[in-house]
């Protein structure tokens, strides 16, 4: 089945990591496109997100990208304007070319700065989105915590200024915090201080095969240290009216 | 290939409505277990999950549910708690069963209150969570709209309490708003005053063959009238420091 267009462009989420939770649209856009694109940041010995779909690789060609992993701006962005060159300059050579994330493209992606670039030198109309599973949604199935009901706020942050988060926790019902790895010890002993440790979980590495952790009671279990941690506060139900 | 457990039962997120947005492991439980229970609002003529998940469908056996379109907790959680009861006797006879529901099962879903009925009559390690494309991530795909980067914090929220929708404005980078289709006109005057209308994109029935309409900018265009409305706001992005 054909379901990618010469010449056009597609950034997929592949989900958290584990291969069947990717859509079936990005499954078969990645077994139809002609060139895949696979970021793996320069701490990774392998992407993750081709690790994700390699059962839909054939004889597309792959090109890796090593992506530098820095919270500067300008260089990042710099990256990404190549990587949109050279992915503009496939489609006009008549290819189709998909980009894999892990996660959802529009969440906390490099996809944003990728589809800052191809905008600029494309039809917007010849650029193509498919959403993916995000790793806060694959953590609360897994530990099988509902996330919102009814009335319910749920601010999705991440954990790096703390401040910010201890605000945050008067202004939802439920509150997860992204990237929360390095600032775990700081976060748990703020939690502990307003009497929440006991509504909190954490999750590290949802849905990536032998390293994911579940701590469902942050009171009771403490997690193992990894960059890629999730937690969910659950603050309260605010129900219908 | 089995997929599924005897005795056990699957809570199952579709996605927003398009067939292809299903995970392939949504898909191979579907395919693989014996009863698929599929909830339909009393105001709908036909499952929205139903038609979503039909290529998924041979022989196995189907049991529409007419559920309450309620504001009240009661009825809604005693109509829910039946259908746990019926669930799970499935179960206790050997059967696989699998509930699907629009979008996410952790995210405004009634599979909140099938779980909780759930959970009392069958052992959770036989309960499975399969998490769905929400409705605001299609939407935001579909809009090409970038929902965060970096340090942003995103709230996602109902759009009932205008009050509280005013409030969140000034808390995060990007306010997804669900349920907007009731206060579409009153929302709008609050967005203009504050001169943020401009900032406002509406997706109404995002994936959702024949009925999706897409706004991207709510000062140029005017949405259609529609229950489920999803208002994405972008109030500013907060980089790296």
């Amino acid at each position: 089945m054909t379901v990618t267009t010469p010449g056009h462009a597609y950034l997929l989420g592949v989900g958290p990591g584990a291969p069947d939770l990717l859509t079936l649209r990005a499954a078969r856009i990645l077994e139809d496109c002609d060139v895949i694109i696979a970021p793996r940041s320069e701490r990774a010995d392998h992407s993750l997100a081709l690790k994700a779909v390699q059962a839909h690789i054939h004889d597309q060609q792959v090109l890796e990208q090593v992506y530098p992993m820095t919270r500067e701006d300008e260089s990042t962005r710099t990256f990404w304007t190549g990587i949109a060159g050279e992915m503009a300059g496939l489609c006009k050579q008549g290819k189709s070319v998909a980009q894999i994330t892990i996660g959802d493209p529009m969440l906390y992606s490099t996809s944003y700065y990728l589809f800052a670039g191809l905008r600029e030198r494309m039809p917007l109309d010849s650029i193509h989105i498919t959403p993916g599973i995000s790793a806060f949604q694959a953590g609360a199935a897994r530990l099988r915590t509902m996330l919102t009901i009814q009335e319910d706020r749920m601010m999705l942050m991440p954990a790096t200024d703390l401040t910010a988060v201890e605000r945050a926790l008067d202004e939802c019902e439920t509150l997860v915090l992204y990237k929360a790895g390095q600032v775990l010890d700081d976060l748990r002993e703020r939690l502990r201080a307003r009497g929440l440790l006991g509504n909190a979980s954490v999750v590290l590495y949802a849905e990536q095969e032998g390293r994911e952790s579940l701590i469902e009671n942050w009171e009771e279990q403490t997690p193992p240290s990894g960059y890629m941690a999730t937690v969910i506060i659950r603050l309260g139900r605010k129900e219908w009216s």
